[in-house]
């Protein structure tokens, strides 16, 4: 299991759908993009014993890295590092290298560290806090058995800016050893029933080879698909040689379906 | 645990970022304004070990409802009501009632039945069908114990048309007396973590009332807070009181901050 990635993005605000999780979406493709397997995603109330308990279900299954997005700014319902603490059988501590991030954001424009400014230095044992370079509340890197446990703000560009500038090149140097390319064409006039029996021909006969369609238009009266085919192992040219081969015989097999293809 | 609800968003493209999750927004807003406690929304791979495992541990909490989303159609991946059937220990039949919907469709385009269209009309013992009037697979309603798990497909227009025709009404029925009230304000001037302890306080002194900052500047250089205050409870106009209460309050004391209000 050891590419595996479990994303938590927690909130009321996510759950109730008054935002549209795009932090969700960010991390996703980021970590794909980086080889990684994203299993899940999990969005969550901010409810403290709801969120430990399937961070603590998460961490049975071993994964590589569990990101978690939310809940580390100075409001009462910010707990997301409380969740974490009780997952992973740890205390929140002061911790100093984070106080220190705080307390120079604070002290440069003249405001003094409140209890609830000094919240967000509070961090699970053994944890090493993230410069946020957008925000103040520091994220946490957590390296816990084989997990490493990354948890950022909800806000996006805070979130975005600390991915970029420090978490982003730390997975760079443990990501799998992988090259993932990927194409996507549509197809008018076959609808998706009649293409499942070409895609499931397809996954029998390629390993590395991942195809889905999505239907855009309507199944009978006018079909329209997007084809997205994905191609991953260890060697770009290899990889690249099968989607090529792959993405040609799918268009060949639609055409002869009858489809028409629109690249 | 009357009133709570977990949805399930599945598929590969979801967890992989090559979607932004509309589906949860537009179910998690739909079941919060009914008055259902949305406590989490999950995204999984399209993968039925893991996603039956994720539903019976949802099932173990004896959730109200479980609404899923994606994976019904045609093709080899589209998985999600055999994960239903595990889950719930029941297997899978061929239900004539979807069937004749199926049939209906392909035969007035002139298609044949073919094995990956009949796949479509396995539904889980004891489930009845949804109709599914603008694409083809028919959605899912199964009563199992205290939980009734929904079934929809991953396509949004289709999941919105079998949402508003179909099942909403249905909810609506055995929703909870509640009614939910929410208001939004902006707030200049005032830091996150300054009108941390004003928020404590309200959620301190009121019964039936959520209030989230949204940090929407920068917390020290030029802070802009986005206000939401949701008020809940059993009559309107109780409701309607605490809300008009707890924002004025609000208000108050973030202007006693030095705050801006801007409505």
């Amino acid at each position: 299991m050891s590419d595996q990635v479990w994303v938590f993005t927690l909130g009321n605000e996510v759950v109730e759908g008054r935002v549209v999780n795009t932090n969700a979406a960010f991390l996703g493709r980021r970590l794909s993009l980086l080889g990684f397997n994203v299993v899940a995603n999990v969005s969550l109330r901010d409810d403290v014993d709801l969120i430990s308990k399937l961070l603590r279900y998460a961490l049975l299954i071993n994964p590589k890295i569990i990101v978690t997005t939310g809940g580390l700014g100075p409001t009462y319902d910010d707990r997301t590092l409380e969740a974490v603490a009780l997952a992973t059988g740890r205390s929140l501590i002061l911790n100093n290298e984070a106080l220190r991030m705080i307390k120079e954001k604070y002290s440069r424009a003249g405001l003094p560290i409140t209890e609830d400014r000094i919240k967000m230095a509070k961090l699970p044992s053994g944890a090493l806090p993230i410069p946020n370079p957008v925000g103040t509340a520091p994220g946490v890197w957590l390296e816990h058995g084989e997990t490493i446990i990354i948890s950022l703000p909800g806000v996006p560009k805070e979130l975005e800016a600390m991915w970029e500038s420090w978490v982003e090149p730390r997975l760079r140097t443990i990501a799998p050893n992988k090259f993932v390319v990927e194409y996507s064409f549509r197809v008018a006039g076959v609808p998706e029933s009649s293409a499942a029996p070409v895609l499931k021909d397809i996954m029998k006969n390629y390993s590395g080879i991942y195809v889905k369609t999505h239907p855009k238009g309507h199944e009978v009266r006018g079909p329209l698909l997007e084809v997205y085919v994905m191609a991953f192992g260890e060697t770009k040219d290899v990889v690249g040689g099968v989607l090529k081969e792959v993405v040609s015989k799918l268009k060949m097999k639609f055409e002869e379906l009858g489809g028409e293809i629109i690249d």
